[in-house]
């Protein structure tokens, strides 16, 4: 049983206090995730020997627990027990690489090219505004950072990138090897969603048990207007958020 | 069973035509629900069926579901057999109200105002730049749109918009409320995220089987930089989707 190895975290309760119970816990909890005494994948204190060790009825460690999956802090796994959730990507909505943002946060980023090959797709045209017969591109990669699949990415390209080889994509991201082209793509339409993942995606990110992928497509445009790639992309939904601002002073 | 009601769609395949067949199939499968023919919760002719009546293999046809399934437009449930998907609500990310939004629409916008209370919460407080121990009106709404729950909404709210009623929130949009206050979020974080529902979120949203939520927060300030509102809103992925414009010119 993973909670066999649960490591215990020093909590203290003042049951004076104004401050719930199940609050005063989660909080030191929470606390012990944020300051990496408890790290990713460690399996956490089950309901039952935290109840017992800190004298708290099975209620009140219940929702400290519950609230700490709300937030993303624990995950629970079917047969697998509680486990501290990975820390998460947080992804400013930019026309930026995921390669690149993971490469500057020092999270190791790495392909692994599983499709590149010559298509016609017309709903992949149909999204850069080609004709439908348009020979693309279309390559699918899953990214990984530090060795944790992130990510399974399909993109499609129009027929002047058509020349990005398999060694390009594997060493480095796409929007730099469109940079070196001196490519820029500045305005996209995205959209984002959610569903459960296929069972290729379940596979390329091992997503055991029920987690959902939250999923991205994009058509991107350079400053004159052409095309630049369509993406569709599905990310562990576990590790990835998309944050933006919205600004309409 | 539900497949015993599905509603044949003509489909004529040409098998000289060098799109593939499961591509052809998908296409005119598609049409069908775009134009209205199949309509949303309508039962989906079965795998077997199908590939029966058009004389084409399971794989073939399993491929073109799996299409239709993975854009969203089938919904596959344990039990239920495959559904045509409900509409989705697309959302431009924009500080709108989805209540001012689905009425546009003519999709008939209702709320049911699950809680009302004032409180002292120091997560949503500190998401407000408020001082932990601020008295918060906290709301808690489920949204529906032609009676279908769409959206679990949990709003957070400084003590100068504490006196907005019951009455109001379950008349119309928070926004509306906040614009008769001559109040308007300018600015805002978001975060954008999906996980599986909570069992209160299944019960409220309606959720069987096996269905993920997308979640928003979102801290919206006025002009002069004042705290508005803090929301946690958790949509039925199946249903919604959020659109953006990205431009860096």
């Amino acid at each position: 049983m993973p909670d066999m190895a649960a490591q215990l975290v020093d909590v203290s309760i003042d049951r004076t206090s104004p401050v719930p119970l199940y609050h005063q816990l989660s909080e030191q909890l929470c606390a012990a995730i944020t300051d990496g005494r408890l790290q990713p994948g460690d399996p956490f204190e089950n309901e039952v020997a935290l109840s017992q060790r800190l004298s708290l009825s099975r209620p009140t460690v219940r929702r400290a627990i519950q609230e700490m999956v709300d937030k993303g802090l624990l995950v629970r796994r079917r047969g697998l027990g509680t486990t501290v959730a990975n820390r998460k990507v947080h992804r400013r909505v930019a026309l930026s690489s995921l390669f690149d943002d993971l490469s500057r946060e020092g999270r190791a980023p790495r392909t692994v090219l599983l499709e590149h090959d010559t298509v016609t797709e017309s709903d992949a045209a149909a999204a850069l505004d080609l004709p439908p017969d348009t020979p693309l591109l279309a390559i699918v990669r899953l990214r990984l950072a530090a060795d944790a699949p992130l990510a399974v990415m399909r993109n499609w390209l129009p027929p002047a990138y058509g020349d990005i080889s398999r060694d390009e994509l594997e060493a480095t991201g796409l929007y730099a090897a469109l940079r070196a082209r001196g490519v820029h793509a500045v305005v996209a339409h995205q959209s984002i969603a959610a569903r459960m993942p296929t069972p290729v995606e379940r596979k390329h990110l091992r997503i055991r048990g029920t987690q959902p992928v939250l999923t991205m497509t994009r058509s991107a445009f350079d400053g004159a207007g052409a095309p630049v790639e369509f993406g569709d992309h599905s990310y562990r939904a576990e590790d990835y958020t998309i944050d933006l601002m919205v600004d309409e002073r």
